[in-house]
C-alpha cells in the first residue's frame, strides 16, 4: 500500500478546498487499492458544522456494506477529531493514516485503544497548509475545533 | 427545564422520517430554552451514510459558536453511536437527553468519563418507533450502525 501516493489525493482536496476559501483539509477513502471517496472541510464552502474532510470523504462514497468499511483505509491530512474519529468508529474502518499532527492532535489514543491501525506520516504539504491558514484565520480553525476565539465568543 | 417537552419535538421528527420511509430516529438542538436545529436520520432520504439524526440536526442548526454549544443541550430519541458522540464531543456539548437505550445502547461511558451528563428518559414512544422498525427493517438498520446483515454482505 502506498501511503504517500493515496495522502496526495487528500492533499489534492486539501489543496482544492483552500482555493475555494476554505479550511485546507482533505481525506480519501481507499478500498482494495482504490478511491472510492474523496472529500474536503466545508465549514466555509456550505457552512457546514458536519462536513470535516473525513465526513465528506464519506459521504462522496456513498452508502458502503459493513463488509467495503471494514476493509478500507481512511486517509486524511490532519489527525482526526472526536467526530470524524467516532464516524471512523461506527463503520469500524480498521486504519486511519494521517498526513500530520503537529498542528492538532486528534483521538489517535482512542483510535488505538479500539483497535484501528494509525499511522502517522508527518507529511510536509500537509504542514505547510495547515499552518498557514492557522496563522492567517485562527477564527475559523477555532471554529472548526469548537474552541472559542474572542472574535466570536 | 422540561425534557419530555423537547424529547416530543424529537419524537416527531423521528415520526416524520418514518413517514418518508426512512429510519425513525429524531434529535433537536436546544439553546436557553428554544430550539435551534431540527433533524432526523436521512440515510434512506438523502443516501447518506453520515447524516444520523444528531448530526442532522446539527446541520440545521448552522455554524455556532463555542459558546452557543458549550450551554447547549442535544436531545435524540435514540442512545447516540459513536459518530454522534463524537461530534457532540468536539463542540463540547455538555449534555444529552435520550429518549431510550434498549433498542441500541451508543457510546454513553465515553460521553460520561469525558464528563457529559447523560439523562435516559426510557420513552415509550421511542421504544416503539425502532422495536417496530428493526423487526421490518433490519437490513436497513444494521446498516445504520456498520454491522452486517445476509442481505448485503
Amino acid at each position: 500500500m502506498d501511503h504517500e501516493f493515496f495522502m496526495q489525493a487528500a492533499v489534492e482536496q486539501a489543496q482544492k478546498s483552500l482555493d475555494e476559501g476554505g479550511i485546507p483539509i482533505g481525506s480519501v477513502l481507499v478500498i482494495d487499492g482504490k478511491i472510492v471517496g474523496r472529500g474536503h472541510n466545508q465549514r466555509m464552502q456550505k457552512q457546514s458544522p458536519t462536513l470535516h474532510a473525513e465526513m465528506d470523504a464519506l459521504e462522496s462514497a456513498g452508502r458502503l456494506t459493513a463488509a467495503d468499511y471494514q476493509r478500507s483505509t481512511l486517509y486524511t491530512t490532519l489527525s482526526p477529531c472526536s467526530m470524524c474519529t467516532g464516524a471512523a468508529l461506527l463503520y469500524k474502518i480498521p486504519r486511519i493514516v494521517i498526513g500530520e499532527n503537529l498542528s492538532f492532535m486528534g483521538e489517535e489514543p482512542l483510535l488505538k485503544s479500539r483497535g484501528v491501525e494509525v499511522i502517522v506520516l508527518d507529511n510536509p504539504q500537509c504542514k505547510a497548509l495547515m499552518q498557514k491558514f492557522m496563522q492567517r484565520h485562527p477564527e475559523e480553525w477555532a471554529e472548526d475545533i469548537g474552541e472559542p476565539h474572542q472574535a466570536y465568543d
